[in-house]
């Protein structure tokens, strides 16, 4: 099982992750696509991913926007998978950004 | 331009919506389905749809729940455009719940 | 490994899918939905779901059409794997057809 | 409605979309992405897209490929509409290639 990270491992996380904060104790990103085709688009190769990895984020979408929230519910925090699933969309997301 | 609906307007909308409420202003539905697969089914079924309607929900997405937030910005309240989708959606997660 | 079934393994498996038939050694179906919308969010839903089994189908789609060929390329035909798959297809397209 | 373009017209075309062929009087290109993912988000982006401008492609799906053809039926030949659809592909493909 995933194991909640220590706050030097989360920071240690973020310095890979520039554009990422920790909100609420979730790590958190919004992003802003040219239009709805992109951020849909976005979320739509995530969520092929996602499911594969069976650890799914907290996100919503407004036209262009996606805002993306990342916790282990059964870890009580972020964990690794946490930070595996933000490298993976930073990946998408530049692409389509 | 759509025009904001007058308050028995909203009230006869719902009628045909039961499992839609009015929260802050906006057409409201929590979906729960089966799991990740068939959520975000219904979530990229319905972005086909709502680019082509150019109308765009506010929505959001944890594992197998949807909740969606239906308004009209340029209206500043919910119009005919919302109840449309409003209906549209229910079509859609009616086959997928 | 999944290993390639025999002949009445096969015809076992298409008594549970009346709608398949054996095509050049693939498990084939046709679908036809009502419109793009249907045919493409059948196709997404299932998306998720194939990525996450990592077995994959030969898939086409125009307008409102979907036809699916599976057959498990290690194997040298139609393994259990290609029955698993047409049997949650069938289950997702009841749904959206 | 749009209409069948002459070949001197189809090969100005082509000359913006240097990947692309014409098979069988259909504009013709195979993507190949790194994987699954890639390839079905890239479907999943321009499927909203395409909806948006009812404009459908032939095009199929297997794991990391995908292979596209465009024709205007009414038209009895390829269009403005393919060569706009071919485009719009490119740019979305390229991001994700």
């Amino acid at each position: 099982m995933a194991k909640k990270l220590a706050d030097p491992q989360v920071a240690e996380a973020l310095a890979a992750l520039p554009d990422w904060t920790v909100e609420q104790g979730k790590l958190h990103r919004d992003y802003r696509f040219a239009d709805f085709i992109h951020a849909f688009g976005f979320m739509a190769t995530a969520a092929i991913y996602i499911q594969a990895k069976d650890h799914h984020p907290e996100w919503s979408n407004v036209w262009n926007r996606v805002t993306v929230d990342l916790t282990t519910h059964d870890a009580g925090g972020i964990t690794g998978k946490d930070v595996d699933l933000a490298l993976f969309l930073e990946k998408v997301a530049k692409r389509l950004l």
